[in-house]
């Protein structure tokens, strides 16, 4: 699995917090801290906390690559912010994201090409997030499509079938997890494929016990790679125990200890 | 889900001596509380607890029925020792279990129909546990087909993958998940599925993390049946939550407590 780290997100008060006081040490310790627990990717969202999102998002990138070396996840519904933190990347950067919709592949899928990034692709197109797995399936195909057209190939494509909170859309759930089952299909090589996970939590009183359940079968539909909050030991703990039972990781006594090591150190 | 609760066996110390001892209020405790955990069935095995199996599965058999009325689970690898205790069963029981071997299922399948019991049906046949998920769903196949011979439709048909442990045969259970999701395609309406879901940690250092982690995979591939140990409350929240989740129950704040409450009532 590859971990994209949720937690720089201006949404959360003390990223928040830091923004405002542009105290970057906050942020470095959220960096270093999420990679230990195993993240390979570190998502960067300014979100609600600043009306100068170009220059935060500057701020932030230069910020968590003073401590830290690896790729960063530029987030934002803004397409001047992603170049701006594309810009800045020493590492090839991650995109998130675009959508099916045609004006944000035409926007965002040469950003990526000039930039070497990789580019997460949402199965929303103009008629908003479908409903059935099929549709999730058409947009994800349309986006590979595109993408090829830019010489973006499949290994730097993620796939994202929109997850929603259970408490507002649970019967599409299942459906997601089909719509990540064929993803698998739509290219040869396949895309990546990816989850904002704690979505499927939101407002819920359970999340820790719906995050790591859900993510458990998203992986056993293929699911390799997901947004979510690597801090969280038992939702790690989970994710290593599948990829175990999954036949990716070898069996050890203690393959708990010896995979988050791994994590730590790759 | 429907749970089979797997705790009054031989190989339990404490079941083994309440057997030796002939004390049915520790067997009618083990009974009560699964069912209050959320078991709908009871497994009742002998295991190696006793030189006279038959004479045992009569007691138990008789002692669980004295404290709760729920279906029974006559697990014995001996078509005698089940006889004897589908004779006594005030509700229709379940076998546990045939293979796919003809011989087991000519013996087996007929015991099935006289005494209006379901069975469980291991995908195991002459030549041993298969290594792939097409040889499983064959095997499968074939029970299905042969117990309509005896007029056992497939709803009183349990088609048990057969899950070993993780520890010795790692690289089979991502086809016992294929296997899963396939046997509900052998038949319409297709036949329950099950496994031995404590098999999978056999020997392993973190088992209830293991099981329900396996668990919730093959709930993803659409098991609907398991036979498991109720009061392991991780185990038992982990399912809950991937019924919700597959959309299987609703939504609401306090849906653990509330699915719970109903697993204890109905």
């Amino acid at each position: 699995m590859i971990i994209i780290g949720e937690r720089i997100n201006g949404m959360f008060k003390g990223v928040r917090a830091a923004i405002q006081e542009k105290n970057p040490a906050y942020i470095q310790e959220l960096a270093r801290k999420q990679i230990e627990a195993g993240a390979s990717i570190l998502d960067v969202n300014v979100g609600p906390a600043s009306d100068q999102p170009k220059e935060t998002m500057i701020w932030l990138v230069n910020s968590i690559q003073e401590a830290v070396d690896v790729p960063l996840s530029i987030d934002s519904p803004n397409a001047e912010v992603i170049e701006a933190g594309l810009q800045l990347c020493r590492r090839p950067a991650l995109i998130n994201s675009t959508t099916g919709k045609q004006a944000d592949l035409d926007r965002l899928l040469p950003l990526a090409q000039q930039y070497g990034a990789s580019i997460i692709g949402l199965t929303i197109d103009e008629s908003g997030v479908p409903s059935t797995a099929e549709a999730r399936v058409e947009i994800g195909l349309r986006i590979v499509a595109e993408a090829m057209a830019y010489d973006i190939t499949p290994d730097r494509l993620y796939i994202d079938p929109i997850v929603l909170p259970v408490n507002c859309a649970q019967d599409q759930l299942p459906g997601v997890l089909a719509a990540i089952g064929q993803f698998q299909m739509v290219s040869d090589p396949p895309p990546h494929t990816v989850v904002g996970l704690s979505n499927v939590s939101q407002g819920t009183l359970f999340r820790s016990l719906v995050n790591r359940t859900y993510l458990v079968m998203c992986m056993a539909h293929g699911l390799d790679s997901a947004i979510l909050d690597p801090n969280d030991t038992e939702l790690m703990d989970a994710m290593i125990t599948a990829e175990l039972l999954l036949n990716k990781t070898i069996y050890c006594d203690s393959y708990l200890e010896a995979c988050r090591k791994s994590k730590r150190v790759g």
